[in-house]
């Protein structure tokens, strides 16, 4: 495929982050900073307890709206200079399409959990050659991989599933939507779970697991750049998969009509973008030695870059911001989501729970929070585990809980980050951290203390799409991402307190049995029916 | 001694119940209904963490207060009508007192925690005969016993221990302020610690293990009835200890100057009561076959009674209601407490937290509470043992955890009923309740419905003060105590659900592996300071 960029192109880009919650986008000058930007929600429905979807249509019209409104605050000269689009979204979501590319049912997200048998099942089987799911897709049998959904519906709605032409990742639909061309890049595929992850190409034999063969023909294209025919006649013999496309190569140009719907005085080049995870790590600067990127949102996760594939319950694996480089994502799924939920239990907000949290030592006078209130991930993997809070006395407050949750969360990712680096061999030395949580001056301390690492709080605002505008100013340049992005990067260093750090380590020493401790209890006190 | 009742007596009793908080006087008519009532306060100081001391003088002074203010409420004819006085009162308190029976320093409280270096050392330490603490004292090494604060006080201020001549419990200290003589029951004297109980009389073994040699001489008397010398002259060789009066047998009449200060015309006699657990076992009948007494307030204590002496980390043993019998109590040290605290945590009361837990189902949707706020007793007895509550998700409110308090007292409940039942071969069948937790509809049906057995809601008020009242009525007639106050065992009686108590089958499975899972998470999370 022809490269389209031309070298005199103004380098400005749009960025579209499509993430669960919403639609964003952004226009990045030539420099990296943010000239304009919009986001249009996306709302999720939950038809039963665990069931969350979207309508994949409502991504392409959120991605419309949230750039037609960035792009058009911009003047004429401005829009001109845009030379590329890229695209980085929420992983392991996925739809069904007929054979014209439209949704046959709702597409099923990354957070429900409606295939907990299905985990049980095919996460635990051999494949033919006696591999694991774990060991070809690098993804731990866990809520959020497509495949064990894939799997449910092949169980429970056998007739979508005989009807459905195409699958598609959210990168892959809007890329049809936007460019005419089902295609994703291999750190967008890899999160569904059916990609064989060392060979960065889909796995016939996880399809298989789940039920499903694969179409051996090419993916469907309605652009005439890509594909002369829309659609192929012969009967289709299995399910059409996304083309792959690395990452930071041009999918194709945006489609003209779209151009011109979006505002744009020319159909620019839709470059490959990954996952929002991995994207935020390109702007947060994880290719660099020793640095991990923290997101301390709802959800905490950290990840580091590997230059080999590997696999470990420590980690889930991902393929990595540039070819021939890994992701290895350590996953707590309720970190600010349980300081959260204290100010609902608790009735007060996060400034008065921190104001008078900080005035509480470490140690929260022995009270132990185990901060697995959506199950256990990394390194656990257990859907059965739930909160726990361990070590009352009559002198413990809300406050105190608050200040415990905060510790417990850090004492998970001190377990986590003790479990990956001496899975790497390589020690991690600075947190790069983001999300809500990271925004507390108390958290941001209570991780340094307790992991013993620096932690750069950087700036706030839309990481993951920084890292698609990197990608895309990338492909207008060189080609090639070279570093973090100055505008997230820049932030405050937190460092570690020796006598805190002090304080904590033999609390750190009850954190790691809790989990053990308590592995039975909590599936003996499991509902027998599956829960919400 | 020759038995001072005439059995021409108006049959009206006081009762006297020096608990930790009041001196309780009630005047009790020939019937068992109460005609009058009056209460005194006592302070407690905490010097240091953990310390509890109260003034000994105070004892007396709030005693005869109350039993002042309830005669002074009765007219002549009334008052000429009081035939005997019992004093019922809280166990394992103690103080030392010198030749005149002075005070030498504050009285040191059941609940002073000051000894827990002594309970470690000497609780598990064998005694010269190779018994243990337990077998000999039927007390597992814990807080309240006397005997480890004594020996506190041996190291810590051995000067005070020196110049101590005698050693006295509540009512021995009463008995002789009211009656001039230095005398005790051994249902009393036995929560000391320094009790030789399967033969009723004083150890010189276990007092020689707290560091203290007992004297040989005749027990301190300051009555002419009963001795003609106030004090030997001869030098003392250890610790005098109080005089051993079967319980409901007369210690003394009361002291013609005292009586006249309480406003009785005549000095009638002081019937020797028991501790205040055991004396309210007597009011709710606790020697009917398969009826257990449940005391459901701050501390949780069960009873039942049984004919021969044993012991066991499930219960401590206790001197019975009658010769030859004994008591095997249950204890958890924090039980209404914690429901008390969840008020204070969340910000809101009874009321209103009962009103939203009655609406949760049983479970609290998979939360389950250890209750072990203050340490663990019957059957771990472990001071490092804390609270922990277990089964956190993001629906969980300050009613479910308050409702999960509730349940979590009833299963522990149930455990120690199951494992007192093993140990004695008896069925418990009824639990008669008294306490601010059985007023609670919400908790004594959680408690039937977790135990599967009838609580029998009895009437509130001085149940205790009604077991020493039944002893003084009994000295008066027959001199045999034959059954429960009627006016406390009158009540409603709450029966187990079917369907609750299935539901809560799974998830005490579940319960009974929480403290083995976390007891050594306990250990490790315990502050290396002792704690308050």
């Amino acid at each position: 495929m022809p490269d389209p960029v031309e070298t005199t192109s103004p380098p400005w880009v749009i960025a579209v982050d499509c993430s669960t919650t919403a639609a964003k986008a952004v226009v990045v000058d030539a420099a990296g900073a943010v000239v304009a930007s919009a986001a249009s929600p996306l709302t999720t429905s939950t038809p039963a307890p665990g069931f969350h979807e979207q309508d994949a249509t409502a991504w392409f019209e959120a991605t419309a709206a949230a750039v037609r409104s960035a792009v058009g605050a911009l003047g004429d000269a401005d829009r001109a200079r845009i030379g590329a689009m890229a695209v980085t979204h929420q992983r392991e979501s996925f739809v069904l399409l007929d054979d014209d590319g439209a949704p046959l049912r709702p597409a099923i997200l990354w957070v429900d959990s409606r295939a907990a048998e299905q985990i049980a099942r095919i996460g635990s089987r051999p494949l033919p050659d006696g591999r694991s799911v774990h060991e070809v897709s690098g993804k731990p049998p866990d809520t959020t991989p497509a495949i064990y959904k894939l799997a449910w519906l092949a169980e429970h709605e056998p007739g979508v599933v005989a009807r459905a032409a195409h699958l598609a990742d959210v990168q892959a639909y809007l890329a049809l939507r936007l460019a005419g061309r089902l295609a994703t890049s291999h750190a967008s595929a890899d999160t569904l779970g059916l990609f064989d992850l060392a060979h960065l190409t889909w796995s016939p034999a996880l399809l298989s697991a789940a039920g499903l063969r694969a179409d051996e023909r090419p993916a469907m294209s309605a652009n005439a750049a890509v594909s002369t025919t829309l659609r192929d006649a012969r009967p289709r013999a299995g399910l059409g998969l996304p083309e792959l496309v690395a990452a930071g190569e041009v999918i194709a140009d945006l489609r003209p009509d779209v151009a011109a719907a979006l505002g744009l005085p020319r159909p620019v080049p839709l470059v490959a973008g990954i996952g929002d995870g991995q994207s935020a790590g390109i702007a947060l600067g994880v290719a660099e030695p020793g640095v991990a990127y923290l997101n301390l949102g709802t959800s905490m996760v950290c990840g580091v870059e590997v230059a080999e594939y590997r696999t470990s319950p420590a980690y889930r694996t991902l393929a990595g911001t540039r070819p021939g480089t890994f992701v290895l994502e350590t996953v707590l799924n309720a970190a600010a989501y349980v300081a959260d939920w204290v100010t609902t239990f608790a009735g007060l907000d996060h400034q008065t729970l921190t104001a008078r949290a900080t005035a509480i030592a470490p140690g929260a006078e022995g009270l132990l929070v185990l901060p697995y209130w959506n199950a256990a991930q990394t390194p656990h993997w257990d859907p059965l585990a739930r909160g726990a809070v361990v070590g009352w006395h009559g002198r413990h407050t809300t406050a105190h809980l608050y200040r415990a949750v905060l510790e417990g969360v850090a004492f998970e990712l001190r377990l986590q980050l003790d479990l990956l680096e001496r899975d790497t061999g390589a020690r991690v030395g600075e947190l790069r951290a983001v999300g809500g949580g990271a925004r507390s001056p108390l958290w941001a301390q209570v991780v340094a203390d307790v992991t013993g690492r620096t932690v750069r709080v950087c700036a706030d605002g839309e990481v993951s799409a920084a890292g698609a505008a990197i990608q895309a100013q990338a492909r207008l340049r060189t080609g090639a991402v070279t570093g973090a992005s100055r505008f997230v990067t820049e932030g405050r260093d937190v460092t570690p307190d020796a006598d805190a750090r002090a304080a904590y380590d033999p609390l750190f020493a009850a954190y790691r049995t809790l989990y053990p401790a308590l592995r039975a209890t909590f599936a003996l006190a499991a509902p027998t029916a599956p829960s919400a």
